[in-house]
């Protein structure tokens, strides 16, 4: 093949591999979507006992086949590429060499078939399933939202740990191992399932004393739930677009369908046609 | 009877029936509404073994009469509509056929009565609860907070889905089956039961390194909550209050600081001062 | 006693009893709030077993002392206020001879000691925790912002009324009597359990179809939160105090502490000098 | 030492210590962080039969080497504060405190290893975490907007009670005590933990009134969590984003649509355009 037909064939992959607004880019990314899609249910599907045992071959066969689907869209990927090191190292070009590893390994190890190490290795091509952040465009607006509240998060939280250090510590002291509190990690742990409102009830308290202190982080945790909603809530109607500005009077926060300036009523820029903060 | 007692016949019943602005168009309303009720409680009651047993004959007697009633009904909204057909494949007039299919089925099958199919199709009988949407108006509103936020909604139920799905294999992993973690879809089942803060408690993690990845995802299922609520939130205080229309283009829902009008520029009227929509 | 003195006694008594902004009033109030609270911890204390074995004659001699206490708050009542007959039949007048009458109840019937209708008579004294009410000036706001959203609270209610019905009953068909699911109306209960995040886990499903459906709905319970939160909220952002109305430019909506109008700059009338909505 | 020397080494200490602005200060507070962190996490292991069987003396050696470096922590901040003995009756003085109290206190008990007493003081080291808060400057923001909230969070905790115990009480009627409701203060607590959804599931309603009561408290809880939520997410999107600052008389927190100061009545700096003070 002539060096200039070879780059006008990985030009063209390129477009269809990493571009999205081709028929064919499209078509290639709703094949991957499917295929993930399947290759992740079918490793949830081999994990079950009376799936495996009675399909266990097919299920065999058709990991393998998706290893490969997979193995050629790595090395697709890691040719048409200008920086295929680039790539390689990054958050996709891992996740992606992370979902066809485990099966050669498991391959190359196969002789010991009772190794846990490689069921367990075989299991992680669950990850497949971070390949699917590629697809959703609208988490950047919800992520904006959490990163703008990123500190006002960590307070929240170490809040919620020094709360269930301290009410584990004094439950610890206050129940009996029998009731499940049988030492301070454990006591913390009851204290988390508490707070947050999941209430397994495998550890619960028996005293009177307990049961007040109990109801105390109960109390607590279900008031509690109005801060992240409430700090994430703000930076979500903050992050959503805000649209373009008055040429006029430089009002901005107009709705997604304004057409003229609420302030002033001057006609508004098209949306869109501002320079957008959203990268 | 001639044609046209007939058709105006046909017209009153259309007023009673699909009406409901006139005193007796509004009596067929309450009436249907208490049938669709008390013919669901019916079912309800129907299913619990004690009260079968002792009122199995009265109960059956009472079906069939709704059953009858229902069919009327039916029948009278074929007749009296103007595209029968239209209606008959709508999504009323498919629930309308519902509510009496079951009934007549388990007639027609009646010899075996022991079939469990025929218990079956006379519960969806239940489905009745559905002919009740007609009558809300008021579901509007929030019906069109959530369709504004139903590509955010997408995106939020595919993140709780990857992250059940990961924390769900890794306590595979982490975790016996004799905790309850059999394979991938049930620990998957207990991330979901965690996550929503729901919490059972028939599977349980029992290591220490179990209770403390269920303890990040509660901890991550009880901070994530603010996302949707942050969103419908946003989109529910915008769907809320439609405040004042536009004199010159009669559109609403405009910003509660709004002086003019998004779509035609106009001045608009002093918020408050135009007749609130709410009753 | 002449009628005069006897006269001002009764206006005297009736700005201490109904009045709270005088020295004694507010005493009166205090002491009041003070017996309410210990009588419904007594009437909660009697019925642990445990400690009414050991103290039940004590307990015993405080209640007929409570009784009596508010028997004479109760007859001061309807001797210093102007419509007797109002009163009694009012809200507060009806909770205030409650919580007197089981204890005359239960000593006119008192032969019959074993009689299970007095034990639940005397409990009523419970409701005593209502006569708090009456000093819960700021639940007025929150009252209103429930009182504004009660026709979308409705719908709301019908929603999950509907969504536990349906899902109640397709898992009474999909699950076993032995998870549990005996009846619709259990399954009802479980599914109210489940929307709700409570998740007691008493009654769980077992088949795989099950988990699925209760997948369903606790990820519907975890993501409808959104629309209460998002309801009330909106009320509660809405039902503070409005405050003063800007006398050159009419804008409202002024922080608590502004004192200049934030669109015009002109000074605002004083907090609370407008006529404000708050009854 | 000369007095001379003795004072400045003094003042270094205090800014090393109190002080965070220059490099030796931030470091002894990342220093003290660390100590702190791993301290508590001791406590926690000690706790666990399993880790103090095989670990025992290694966490009683390190426990004696945190406590020598608190003291010695404690003491010098003792001798640099110019008043010593209002730090030593201040929150933080009172926390350093108790953080090596209970070891000393475990030492001179000592002989009597087996005292329950001394496991419980010793156990209190674990409130060494409220030192922690000294770092926790975010916490500000939140703590503003929960302080604002105040008077309506307690009338919510307020009604939050009432409702348990009316429902705690009735409960205790309906319900036998086979099913756990023993006592008015234990069906309380049952109530609690229903309404604020944790669920645990050891106590749970078996007749069919008891678990329509349940459901009722269920949805109640579900809808009231919104109440909460609304209150302190109205104070939190106030207390957020303090926004342009007043040129004239440095106010902020202004309404995001604010153009004139609420204080002093001058115009504004736009939105955005003033040096933000989030990082």
């Amino acid at each position: 093949m002539d060096p200039e037909r070879k780059e006008s064939l990985r030009s063209h992959f390129r477009r269809v591999i990493f571009g999205t607004d081709t028929p064919s880019g499209k078509a290639f990314d709703v094949a991957l979507l499917w295929a993930i899609l399947i290759s992740v249910a079918l490793v949830m599907l081999e994990s079950v006992p009376a799936i495996k045992d009675k399909y266990g071959w097919p299920l065999y066969i058709a990991e393998l086949g998706f290893t490969a689907l997979f193995s050629v869209e790595y090395a697709l990927r890691l040719w048409v590429i200008n920086k295929p090191l680039r790539y390689a190292f990054s958050f996709f070009g891992i996740v992606d060499l992370l979902s066809i590893l485990p099966t050669y390994l498991s391959l190359i190890l196969g002789g010991a078939h009772s190794l846990m190490v490689i069921r367990v290795l075989r299991l992680l091509r669950v990850f497949r399933v971070f390949k699917l952040v590629r697809y959703i465009q609208e988490a950047g607006m919800l992520g904006r939202a959490i990163a703008a509240s990123r500190r006002k998060i960590l307070v929240f939280l170490m809040a919620v740990m020094s709360i269930t250090i301290i009410f584990g510590t004094v439950m610890y002291l206050v129940e009996s191992p029998e009731a499940g509190f049988t030492s301070i990690p454990t006591s913390i742990y009851w204290a988390i399932v508490t707070l947050t409102t999941v209430g397994y009830g495998d550890i619960a308290p028996q005293t009177w004393f307990g049961q007040f202190l109990a109801a105390a982080i109960m109390i607590l945790g279900y008031a509690m739930i109005a801060v992240p909603t409430g700090i994430v809530g703000v930076e979500i109607s903050r992050a959503q677009d805000p649209g373009p500005e008055c040429t006029s009077c430089h009002a901005t926060g107009h709705l997604p369908d304004a057409r003229f300036c609420r302030r002033c009523g001057a006609e508004l820029p098209p949306w869109g046609a501002s320079p957008a903060k959203e990268p």
